[in-house]
């Protein structure tokens, strides 16, 4: 048959399924009613879906298109690898208007091959339909060791919380491609974080096979929002230590530049300090893992896992207060400041 | 946490965690990065995803949010019947206006827990944002026995190709609901299947259980499109017999009394037959079983399973032609007419 749509289908499947190499536990891929998968014994399956939309997840006239197909499933896979499990699989839910099925969606599919060779998640169906904007849904089917998966309720009182990498560095990102004009050059370290995150599956992998973490979850929203999350979860109230995330923000050198985001002020030292830190609180998209430790358990996580800075930043407490110690000794309660898209 | 998106959450949580009882094997729901799902052994896991789209797949203006509600699960479900197998779960991806957030919310949300209920298929997850328009995507994971899945690939020369129900009925649906002005009647026989489809899980599972059917898939975009899918998916051809299909249609009575189809013609007799067989052909979202069976098993297949009527329409064949044996004995090449996004 070759009606337009599975001309479309098609393309989607295209080398993907080819060059990603359906794994064999995948019996059955696109154009059947569904897919079929063989789950693994002694496993859980993980189930996510997330929304990646145009105007509110990514600006057709900013981001590359090729960002857009390694973004939708590197996002979504983020949370897999925040329970601590292996993507086995995806669907691709795409709507997309007539005049983006040239160029666009080839430079779309590029992205989204590259990263499903990356992170070994192979599509395995989908739907797709026309609209006047690009929407994306994408669903990724990971698994996990039984009673093994990280789960965001089993922090307590006292452990120590931690976070991979530099946040605040895909805020920044944000900003840099808001201010730019013209074309984006990908390859900008300051937009790399932005437009290309690296889950951390190998991290969560780790923290869960080692029984290290208590707790964890991805930093998607912004460490301010997704802490209380996390506290919520698990009843619990915690104090992040400013001087010690101080550690693990972004560079100054990257918010110091330009001013292109409305939390940030003028352009001395200090203050690129103080908008680091505002970014590291508050800036989303990072996808970095924020995890819980028992205290006599600390020392056995490294400030590096495989090139990836991990960094101690405060103390789970009793109660229910999320507090922010700032590096005069004051502590004042941290409100959520990440992305709320009902806000 | 009471950010809005939380609340949002918990209003889609709310009852249904309960009412429609996370299932002990779900062990864990909302609320995490992810669902955890304890697939069962001999089991093959059966993916799925569907858009439901404001302005594409529904209007907001016509259909009650309690049908769009209902429909978003039952049309993914439905997916899962025609591979023979069970839902187990559903992950709902919804983005929508802020001033949908009351009543059209409350009463969507109910149509998608008296669907959840009845389907046995609870919530495990989903993504929520805000949106100008009502954006849906549901997947559904379900489970079918090793081996036993229908799929579209099965089918052969000479086998006979049956039909669930009666086809043509959502469409007839659609078109009392365009015509019609004012408020919806939900309880109008007419619109019943349009607005609130049945998808054929028991049958699916019983053609599977008993190895009876060799291929299978739901009628959802149309006979016409659906079976040019299957004979592709299989590399054969079919023969569609006009007088049998007659018997598998929508009753005359509920096409000849409108023209609201622009494939409809005027409202005698023989026309409302012609209408019948028309809508029958190429009217979408009957979301009946299309399936073929070997020669020497078709005298298993009743007349009647569980009250819903199957119908032997047709044949396959060999080669790629895809025909229809008019009741004058001509036969017609059969074009794909149904529903085609990108058509």
């Amino acid at each position: 048959m070759n009606t337009p749509e599975n001309k479309l289908i098609r393309r989607i499947l295209g080398k993907s399924s080819r060059s990603s190499g359906l794994h064999s536990d995948l019996s059955l891929g696109i154009g059947d009613d569904a897919a079929l998968f063989i789950p693994r014994s002694g496993c859980q399956t993980i189930l996510t879906c997330d929304w990646f939309l145009e105007g509110t997840h990514f600006l057709r006239d900013r981001h590359p298109a090729d960002s857009v197909g390694w973004k939708s499933l590197a996002r979504a896979v983020s949370d897999v690898a925040a329970m601590g499990g292996t993507p086995r699989c995806f669907l691709l839910s795409l709507a997309l208007p007539s005049e983006l099925t040239g160029r666009w969606l080839t430079d779309f599919l590029g992205g989204l091959r590259r990263a499903s060779r990356r992170l070994r998640c192979p599509i395995a169906g989908g739907d797709t339909t026309r609209q006047n904007r690009v929407l994306i849904n994408v669903t990724v089917v990971g698994e996990v060791r039984s009673r093994l998966a990280l789960l965001r309720s089993g922090a307590r009182a006292s452990e120590i919380i931690f976070v991979s990498g530099r946040l605040g560095e895909a805020d920044a990102g944000l900003s840099r491609l808001r201010a730019s004009r013209g074309k984006i050059r990908s390859s900008d370290p300051v937009l790399r974080k932005h437009l290309y995150p690296q889950p951390r599956i190998a991290l969560g992998q780790w923290l869960a096979d080692h029984q290290l973490a208590t707790a964890a979850m991805d930093l998607s929203d912004g460490l301010s929002t997704d802490l209380a999350r996390l506290c919520a979860s698990s009843t619990v109230g915690a104090t992040i230590d400013a001087s010690k995330l101080a550690q693990a923000t972004v560079q100054h050198a990257w918010v110091s530049k330009w001013n292109g985001n409305a939390r940030s002020g003028s352009g001395n030292p200090t203050s690129a300090a103080n908008k680091a830190l505002l970014l590291a609180l508050n800036g989303g998209d990072d996808y970095e893992l924020l995890f819980t430790v028992a205290g006599s358990q600390a020392h056995r996580i490294p400030s590096r896992y495989g090139g990836l800075k991990l960094t101690a930043i405060g103390e789970i407490t009793r109660g229910h207060r999320i507090e922010l110690l700032q590096s005069d000794g004051r502590t004042t309660p941290l409100k959520p400041g990440g992305w709320d898209p009902f806000a």
